[in-house]
């Protein structure tokens, strides 16, 4: 692109408020020297909270002022119908209009998602969006998908999804070949519902231009023995969450043990600096932002309940998916698996 | 009864082999002095395995042989045809002939249900048997249901999983009125699919006995917001192994942080009773045996790659459920929910 590459950002939407959104600005503003933003939000809140540093950041940073902001009980529905002059809708409206490369929003999940297939629309060939995330894992972190949009998913769904992710895998992990698995109760084609086995049919009998492992059970996703993990939005949501559940419970427990000795105590502020880099590593706020995949434009939701670190994280994402052209590549694999499939309605 | 509560347990079915069960069994003989044992297996080596303490516990522990163990790798279907000499069959067959209370089994779970419901049948008015586990919680442990008996449930299955979970979390964990939650992507009403929100309308509105929460997340069984989960077999085999995974990259983790450092190590060291401790709380071996629910006879099923202290687990867990009578209390629930369930069908 000739332009410098813009982030939309929605500044109203999260639990935190527009303080968090803007410390999180004040976070990624030097790790990408050369993004322009446009913040959509309350524009004397904004610039109160910008300060000083609005003057300064004159070339980069517009703000847009949006008199309403979307609230997290809102239904879906009725902020799609009622949601024209809101911070999360003209966030996406500047994706929309090309003036931004990517949307950024920490707000409702399901009213982001509704307002993004509005204005961007569904891919070429994909039946519905999918939200992903990156799961951390023995070797990393993994691309764990779908984790909320689709309740119900049938085979299709899931064969776009691995499309998706395995795409979003090579622009933003650098992955050449990422391997693809589809979550299951157990590793044998024989296992699982039919919507599973028959995805997985397609995916090992079509010839697709993915590197498809097989089935994977859920302690998989973090011996990353695949790169992508595959699934429906409700099993994905709950095994996040879980996840995320066991993770906090884990952290306090850890707390109370260390407190409960003086020796214990001791040993724990000697390893104090260790046992924070555990925590970083741990903090869901860095690993649960939602990536939108199958728009016809980039979306990122931030956690609803994340700080200036996880929104930073966000916004480090987003550009990673600007500049590593996602959309292009799933609609290069897409072309190919409607190629794959067609010995199978011939 | 009259006569001394008695396990059945199957000596060869685990990947860890019988030297385990035996070690287990030392393990939980002395924890409870008045129950007797009979041991399914290759009776020379489970002689040989007892050594002295056979003639000692010669009153208490029961040898008898058979001559095969199912495998792991075994479909069930094919165990359950030519499995009739088998130690996994004939440590059902002694619960169904009324020579023990409760049969445990480390071995092959789907062969292990096959038998179960083969031999002991399914309660009256259950749909289907499930596999109940349970999950480490903020206030202890929570009773998290089904984790891989069902791929797919209907809504009158959810609801007889609620009726048994909050059965034998009343006979069990010793709770007055437990609490019983469905899992889903979200509290609201409107939130997930037909099955969920199907269980959740009869579970509202018949008049059960049940303390019916409503709709719960993934992270709310470690927060336990519930005491007893209630979701799918799908769903809840990937929610337990996404858990589990979750641990081990945690502990991978910590134990990768203390190393980095002299003063980490040493903070590690002065710490480690409490680290000690915390392992043992996360101990997977402990939490993750299956209970099966909803059939005419009691199984346990200790977790396949158990060790000798998962097992004693199990073990326990076989006698608490047959002191505590849960068959009785399922049964006189499933009339309860029959006589709410009457002014549906009128």
């Amino acid at each position: 692109m000739s332009r410098k590459l813009t982030v939309s950002i929605d500044a109203m939407g999260s639990d935190a408020g527009p303080s968090m959104v803007v410390s999180a600005l004040a976070r990624a503003l030097p790790r990408h020297p050369t993004v322009n933003y446009i913040l959509h939000g309350d524009e004397a809140e904004l610039t109160k909270l910008l300060g000083r540093r609005k003057a300064k950041l004159a070339s980069r940073l517009t703000i847009r002022h949006a008199p309403r902001a979307v609230k997290m009980e809102d239904k879906p529905s009725l902020a799609l119908r009622r949601g024209r002059d809101t911070s999360m809708w003209r966030s996406i409206v500047s994706v929309k209009d090309g003036e931004a490369d990517v949307a950024v929003s920490a707000g409702n999940t399901g009213a982001l998602m509704a307002m993004s297939m509005y204005h961007l629309g569904v891919l070429d060939g994909i039946s519905r969006p999918a939200i992903a995330c990156l799961m951390p894992s023995r070797l990393g972190q993994c691309v764990f998908l779908d984790v909320g949009a689709n309740v119900e998913c049938d085979a299709r769904q899931l064969v776009d999804f691995a499309v998706m992710g395995e795409a979003f895998a090579r622009a933003v992990l650098g992955l050449e070949r990422p391997t693809v698995g589809i979550l299951n109760i157990g590793e044998e084609e024989v296992k699982g519902n039919n919507e599973v086995r028959d995805a997985a049919h397609t995916l090992r009998n079509a010839n697709l231009p993915i590197e498809f492992y097989g089935f994977v059970e859920g302690n998989d996703i973090t011996n990353h023995t695949v790169d992508v993990v595959v699934t429906d939005g409700f099993t994905g949501n709950v095994a996040i969450k879980t996840a995320e559940g066991a993770a906090k419970l884990i952290a306090t427990y850890l707390r109370g043990a260390l407190k409960r000795s003086f020796t214990a105590r001791l040993g724990a502020f000697l390893a104090s600096g260790a046992l924070k880099s555990l925590r970083s590593r741990l903090n869901p706020s860095a690993a649960n932002g939602g990536i939108f995949l199958g728009l016809n434009g980039l979306v990122v939701k931030s956690h609803g309940g994340s700080d200036a670190f996880g929104f930073a994280s966000a916004i480090d994402m987003a550009i990673d998916m600007a500049e590593g052209d996602v959309i292009s590549r799933i609609r290069a694999d897409q072309a190919g698996i409607n190629a794959g499939r067609e010995p199978d309605n011939a």
